[in-house]
């Protein structure tokens, strides 16, 4: 963010005047808010859209929903949302959904009453026949019909991840995530194609030993006692991609469990980008997904809702993020 | 949260009718209303306060200004506030204010223009002169005159540190923490008292080899290679308390730098309670703050603001949290 402190010292005014004015609250002499604004025009202070929003009715806020904010890649969306979207006027209101249908229809609602001015929704739930596909909702991670989206190249991180596994010399795969593709719920999500794209460049590739683990949708706090049950009958993997950088984590410590050293033995390929896994001699290796991208393109299309600009889905190009455990 | 789908199946209205029926908003039939409010009511399902809002001319949001919401410990905090106000029928709004003073203003503003019920505020910022002290501000780990505040028992984590340190055989202390305590800033914050605790209580027990180490206040993501520097001309430490987890996650890095076996060498114990490091083979020792007790008891606060109760502050007890490096 520029510096507030200046635009204040050049208008002669305090910190509040100004805050007062990028606001359009509280009392300020008219020829003070015209002095500030003319000193903000002049230091392209402020994007257009904050300018614009000083004379909107809006609210300028935006609800992001979400699953938890606790989940280390959605805590780092989240901010980044927030630092994204403030730079265009907006404020955001965070719902902690913890996968509640009820908890989300509470924040749609305020969308429908005007009480926020668009909705971003990251959810698993069977929620599409409650959309009203007239307002400004924007998803991530996962299509509805009439909705605009933003995802990560899921597809591709899969393939980035079976490229490495196989250059590292694996030749028994696995694949750990949730039933994303909607085999047990009605719900497909964007996240699926990390499996997909992983399983079909391998079998583009000859390799048909792939193991495919699949627990239920939207379980993202799975730990190692839980993966521990689900690969211990398979001794003989020597290459896992799990759908998350927690459940890489949760397999390291399954595999450890079994006896088995991770490189040396099996090797573990996560998603999202191992930033956050501030561990203790080992970097995860994984897929990294851009949170400041993906927060751009989000930022772009809530402004697009109010511009009239033509709405159009976004693909988020994701990277290989080497470590020590592939 | 209860279950909404159930209210309405009593009630034989759809899920949104119910949903509108505790926004007040979207129009709803005045039997239908009468009927679902009585349903509510015989099932206990919302509590008062989300009841009382039914009438009210609040926003019903409440602004949360933090430094970062991806440092873990405070990512915690806020999603469990949010939980915690949702109940009471507030929505969280999210502040990312990078410790910058302007972006904070922006929502005291807010604040004072009613279109925010109440701040949390969470700076270590001079931002004192410019709070109203009139208006509901709340204060986490900071006392300001004046405004009510949360706090950890800080003082005790630093007692429960040294204590454990002392007992696993340890003659030379280390400390590591930002300047909170204010010597080269106007900023007193309740953090300091990890430092405090831990010093004096070491000092009661006759240990006077304690070296202090003071970085900048609110250099959060403090990493190996800073705090290596601070810590290599002291080979002779063998017990280290740091301000956070994230401090000591960096300080068994740099010491395994310096060729340092943890805990065998050098024993580190952390502050925050180690919860969110799912570290590859080592469990980090730390103090436990309790993110859920801290947010019922600003729940607490912020209800009271409007409750017209007394209002005090409140001292959160912590733990001592069991690990692997000391």
């Amino acid at each position: 963010m520029p510096n507030m402190k200046e635009i204040a010292k050049q208008a002669g005014v305090g910190i509040g005047t100004v805050s007062r004015v990028i606001n359009n609250s509280g009392y300020v002499k008219k020829e003070t808010r015209e002095k500030v604004e003319k000193i903000i025009r002049v230091n392209n202070y402020v994007p257009n859209e904050i300018a614009r929003s000083m004379t909107s009715q809006k609210n300028n806020i935006v609800a992001f929903i979400l699953p938890n904010s606790t989940h280390l890649f959605f805590g780092e969306l989240l901010y980044h949302v927030e630092e994204e979207l403030f730079k265009s006027g907006y404020k955001v209101m965070i719902c902690n959904s913890s996968q509640k249908i009820e908890k989300e229809m509470i924040y749609l609602d305020m969308l429908k009453n005007n009480r926020v001015d668009a909705v971003i929704l990251l959810t698993n739930n069977d929620i599409e026949k409650y959309l009203d596909k007239t307002l400004p909702i924007l998803s991530f991670d996962r299509r509805f019909t009439d909705i605009p989206f933003v995802a990560s190249d899921n597809y591709q991180g899969g393939i980035l991840a079976a490229q490495k596994l196989i250059k590292a010399g694996c030749k028994n795969f696995m694949f750990i995530g949730d039933d994303a593709q909607g085999d047990n719920t009605p719900v497909y999500t964007e996240v699926t194609k990390r499996r997909k794209g992983f399983i079909e460049y391998l079998n583009k590739k000859n390799f048909t030993n792939i193991v495919n683990i699949e627990y239920p949708l939207g379980d993202y706090f799975i730990g190692c006692d839980e993966v521990y049950e689900m690969i211990k009958d398979y001794p003989n993997i020597d290459g896992i991609f799990t759908v998350s950088d927690a459940v890489a984590v949760a397999a390291i410590q399954a595999l450890q469990k079994m006896g088995k050293r991770v490189p040396e033995d099996v090797k573990v390929i996560g998603f999202d980008g191992g930033r956050s896994f501030l561990n203790l001699g080992m970097r995860l290796t994984s897929i990294s997904q851009s949170p400041e991208l993906i927060a751009k393109a989000i930022g772009e299309i809530i402004t697009s809702f109010y511009a009239k600009k033509t709405i159009q889905n976004q693909i988020i190009p994701v990277t290989f993020c080497d470590g020590d455990t592939a």
